[in-house]
């Protein structure tokens, strides 16, 4: 038997790679400035914007279920540990299937693909969880030492094998009324997640309901089930790493100059040549600063976050959703002329983007606050300096990129020279993050 | 102060990504199938992974010398956190340095940047270890209590700026003459490693040289320097995650086909015009197991390693650049048509890049035995069950890939179907380690 954490970690960055990876499509989609294409264009970006968002969330859900599995198993074997590598391949498959959904939404093969990439998704955790239930030293603690494996077992087998088989009639159905395939599918993915996420709101208005002793604890589905801190961090610094380093992949094959052509066009020299990616690299720059820094509070915040729930497990996703899109936005900023109206929406789409990344981190800081007993650091318990220190850290993007948004509304001439200075701006604003707040502090004690 | 773990593990995702992704300009080069054109690019996919195996190892000397500095400062604030971040990105930038001069030998630009980049890569490390020292909790146990600090600051200092002052004279040489300034360069980077490794040799062959009690034990460059387990792994996990996944990014961006397409040359068959992707997801699906497999050695053996060395790390550095070419050469087995000479030599070069990434694995194993008491968790010390377990699980790639290499030079016009039965059958083989482990002992203990 072996610690499960070095499979769980390379199991977690295999994840953040696939969650990512749908963003690559949308940002090699060619911008043509003619009208005419426009349309058409605006079509198949959306599209690609779609399949994205949609392998996302997937692509998370199965995450999740990954976690809540080695939740339960927490020592493996080299048996487990290959079969989680099929586990793994088939996971890493499932993007496909989603691109050729959207490219055909009429043809049923991406349909059948996806249902049988994860009907065997579920037969590989059934066959994990009675292995492991056969070699109960592989166990949780806590599972190990109940009288009530069997009914643990069952309840689990239950859980995995809900999704399979939906899928199965999914499948069946999708040959004879396709539409309503796709209804099924994703009732599938969300129903336990709306269906608890209801009855646990419910009891929160009504009353605390009773909980018999003897309840299952591991797959409820509440939004207080526990999430592996230790998973949500590797997952996230994976997205954040792969985030950053999009544009170096792209800088790095694309735009390294064919001799012939420096020789031709620019007079054999080199420097005016690669002054025509200027562009690029700044873009490169500017969304390793601005996913470096997002990292660093999301970093600050885990920090004090003693544990992780599923909500904030959600929260999390949606901002590295968010994450996921800003090197391209970025990108947009300078493919456009100077002071056109394309440049100015570029510029307010990353500022929206950034947006909605740090407003989720602050989310997720505000679920925390709400059992901030059981999910923080007394440290940073509401009132304390570190909790206003931790608040400054986590509301500068948004407010900053909220200012920018409305100041290139009002002044749309200088729209780049403020982003642009915003990205130099914001380093330095974390740097002395801490003078400042005392400042703030000490102003507001003077006031 | 916060521990520094997050960071780490950051980092060394960043670092595994840049280590790798200049496979992808190679992966990316068509291969054309008319002689004249074969010469030219020859040169130019030589020169493509000769950039590829300078960026790994380039970088993979970076990353050492980041794990060095972080095992001098243990615990980090907010300011060695954005310090550290502004470090990485002038790391993820380097490759695009080398793709400049391998593309541009004759001009100085790409030497003046690279040189550049590592001059403000070395004062930034410097800041940070002025940093550390003066807020003294930060810094590793040993230097924190010890009466020595400054003269531990003063040699770090010394180590950490040698690097960018040799670079500032190589920067100035090659406005005079440049071929000599590649050779500083290359002096620079090695020399530390080549003269200690030297110096190790002669100590070891000679016999035991004694040393002073107040050696300082951090930045000898001695073969047997302690390198942290924890990161080694994080960096191979990170290598062999992009690297399982570098065939799907390429698949779900470029192998969907075209509506029009489908409609028009296969008659709306979507499964017809998907057949004729069908060998680059067998392309995938083997380059996965295979890396994953891989995985599954290193992970096995690192179980068992309980202190890794520098030169284990170096060891492990060679066989991951070969698993970085793995997914390409899979890729190239089925690009060429069938029983031509073509399929047969890239074939082979799967089988011989697959052995080389095993055999160097097998030398890690080989490094630990060597100083057994120390390295290795006394399960596998010399003739135990597990250590006949665990080399049969080194040795298989090795044995199977040499087998599959000498049987496609006798039996050439069956390579394909030899190379595809190898890969089926590799993965149960595994899976049946431990079964045919026992069995071969039986029967030698029979004979
Ligand atoms: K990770
Ligand atoms: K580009
Ligand atoms: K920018
Ligand atoms: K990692
Ligand atoms: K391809
Ligand atoms: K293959
Ligand atoms: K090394």
């Amino acid at each position: 038997t072996q610690s499960s954490h070095r499979l769980l970690a390379y199991s977690d960055a295999l994840i953040s790679i696939i969650a990512t990876v749908m963003i690559l499509p949308v940002a090699h989609t060619k911008v043509e400035s003619s009208e005419e294409l426009r349309q058409s264009l605006q079509l198949l970006l959306s599209a690609k914007i779609g399949v994205y968002l949609m392998t996302f969330l997937i692509v998370t859900v199965a995450w999740a279920a990954h976690i809540r599995l080695f939740q339960v198993i927490v020592r493996i074997d080299d048996c487990l540990a290959l079969l989680n590598l099929a586990c793994m391949m088939l996971i890493t498959f499932l993007p496909y299937t989603f691109s050729l959904m959207a490219m055909f939404p009429e043809n049923i093969l991406g349909m059948l693909l996806f249902c049988g990439c994860v009907m065997v998704i579920g037969i590989i955790q059934c066959v994990i969880v009675l292995y492991a239930f056969s070699h109960p030293f592989l166990l949780n603690e806590q599972i190990q030492i109940s009288e009530n494996q069997n009914f643990y077992k069952s309840h689990i087998l239950k859980v995995i094998m809900r999704v399979p088989i939906m899928c199965f009639f999914a499948s069946i159905l999708s040959f004879i009324f396709f539409q309503l395939s796709y209804v099924l599918l994703a009732i599938v993915v969300f129903l336990p997640y709306i269906s608890q996420t209801l009855k646990w709101c419910r009891s929160k208005a009504i009353g605390q309901v009773e909980e018999s002793p003897d309840e299952v604890l591991f797959y409820t589905y509440l939004p207080s089930e526990p999430l592996s801190k230790e998973r949500v961090e590797a997952f996230s610094d994976g997205v954040y790493a792969i985030v950053a380093t999009l544009l170096i992949l792209d800088i790095c094959e694309d735009n390294v100059p064919d001799p012939a052509v420096v020789q031709q066009q620019f007079g054999g020299s080199l420097i005016a040549a690669l002054r025509e990616y200027g562009p690029e690299y700044l873009a490169y720059f500017g969304s390793f600063a601005t996913v470096g820094l997002l990292w660093f509070v999301h970093h600050s915040l885990f920090l004090h976050v003693t544990k992780a729930t599923r909500f904030m497990g959600l929260l999390n996703t949606f901002s590295l959703a968010f994450v996921g899109g800003l090197p391209l936005a970025y990108q947009l900023t300078h493919e456009f002329p100077h002071h056109s109206h394309n440049e100015l929406e570029a510029i307010q789409i990353s500022c929206v983007i950034v947006f909605f990344a740090g407003i989720f981190q602050l989310a997720i800081w505000v679920a925390a606050l709400y059992s901030e007993r059981e999910s923080l650091h007394p440290d940073v318990w509401y009132g304390g300096r570190e909790h206003v220190f931790m608040l400054a850290k986590l509301a500068l993007y948004p407010c900053v990129t909220l200012g920018t948004f409305f100041l290139t509304c009002v002044l749309s001439e200088f729209s780049a020279s403020i982003f642009h200075l915003m990205e130099i701006t914001v380093p330095f604003a974390f740097l002395l993050l801490r003078l400042l707040v005392r400042i703030g502090l000490a102003l507001l004690r003077l006031l």
